[in-house]
């Protein structure tokens, strides 16, 4: 079953879900991880919902940090123009970024003019693992999807890159997590991201650089991974600002980002002086 | 009064001193924020503790981020050869890295061998704020230390520097939460750092580049800051790595920083093999 989280009759709840139904879990069952292994008798008597009038919510609330991975695909990393990496390279997203499936992202446009899409695979940590021991592929608990989104100009004038890509809304994940064990080959998804409905990401997690388990191994070395921990695993060619011409979002653009076998991800871009404009 | 957190028999407890006397807050009583606006006659019937025999924890357990500001002294920037900054260089600390006063800081020495020191003035945020508004120097609910423990060589061949800041231990927090409204003037505090005893930091907070406004006006544009949010204000010139010759910690030294009317944070830097030989 897979787990989601929304805004139900204005409050935050878990929403589980088998792709066809889905069920409204009872407020004091509120840790996705210990609901992904509910099984179908549990949830028998749990009121259902309409998946399509619900307010999706990012499937983890607070995550104790969201580490990314960049340069994880070679077609990438040459349009990027950057050195390929001889190990893994992380950065960190603030939680406080998250946003839901279906949410406007309100770029404050006062600040960043070049706001970049990025499809990846993001994988939630299910234990305590890492620090003095090595993390591995089995201490994934749910696979889901997130849009990296990266504010190019705010990127590359910082130099860190934690800012441009942690401004409110700039991390949707979701809709939903996946269980792990649902999940036959992590390393053989299909990825891809559409702006107005043109494909402009189009490839698979086969051509990682780094797989999951090196990935685990080496963001594990000497830092403890607690549960509800995500790790955005990189994403691949075609991303608008490494284009000729560039291709920035634009206000009123829709982007739409998603994993085969695990979810999609659609969200609005909008300015925020211009939406204010549109209302005012 | 101060709010601090540490084990007490076992278990994590908020603790209140006023610097001379200290007592254990019921266990119900587990936020450090609430706690900072405590009276003494709220606190007359709650057991008192012997600071000496108590294991600090950082008094924050879980912020929602940790954001660090990179390049905030005048002679801090001229020693690493860095151009001055136009605006706050900010940074990413993973909170898994947090830990207290008096704790052994275990390096994991097969990943990093250049470790190094910052003390830091820490802010701790109060409210909700930042995002589309902007947030004030009124959104700080309580000042404390920081140690911005780096391991230069991960720092600097990775180009990001959350990852070499962020092993587990790098960042000593405390020992306590002096509330803001006890600081007369934040922009006029000594703070230094020792290693063995001997002063290598030794500068005073009047000398920061951008100030606290300044730094929460930045920070919090179009990034919500949450209650228990972390930002490290910089360091001033000294850390080992822009000494001539360089200055890294080595095992077994102890590392104490201090922001004069606040605190001092003393921990002991072990590198992870070599204590293990030791115990073998």
């Amino acid at each position: 079953m897979r787990v989601a989280r929304a805004l139900v009759e204005g409050a935050p709840r878990l929403i589980l879900t088998d792709g066809v139904t889905a069920v409204v879990a009872p407020e004091e069952r509120d840790d996705p991880l210990e609901l992904l292994g509910a099984e179908s008798a549990d949830v028998a008597e749990w009121s259902s919902v309409d998946l399509d009038t619900v307010e999706f919510l990012a499937p983890i609330a607070r995550p104790g940090k969201i580490i990314a991975v960049g340069l994880n695909y070679v077609d990438h990393t040459l349009e990027t123009g950057f050195t390929a990496p001889t190990a893994p390279l992380t950065f960190a997203k603030y939680p406080s970024s998250l946003t839901g499936h279906g949410s406007d992202i309100l770029v404050p446009d006062a600040i960043a003019t070049q706001v970049d899409y990025e499809v990846e695979l993001a994988v939630v940590v299910g234990r305590r693992c890492g620090g003095a021991e090595p993390a591995t592929i089995d201490d994934i608990a749910a696979y889901t999807v997130s849009n990296d989104v990266s504010a190019r100009d705010v990127q590359f004038s910082d130099g860190q890159w934690t800012r441009a890509k942690s401004f409110d809304g700039f991390t949707p994940l979701g809709p939903w997590l996946v269980p792990a064990a649902e999940v036959a080959d992590p390393h053989a998804l299909r990825l891809w991201t559409t702006v107005n409905g043109e494909v402009l990401q189009d490839d698979s997690t086969a051509s990682l650089v780094f797989d999951l388990p090196a990935l685990l191994a080496y963001i594990g070395r000497g830092t403890t991974l607690e549960p509800g921990d995500i790790i955005l695993t990189g994403t691949p060619a075609g991303a608008g600002g490494f284009r000729t011409p560039p291709r920035y979002l634009q206000h009123g653009d829709v982007v739409e980002v998603g994993v085969d076998g695990i979810g999609r991800l659609r969200n609005r871009i909008l300015y925020r002086s211009l939406a204010e404009q549109e209302t005012a």
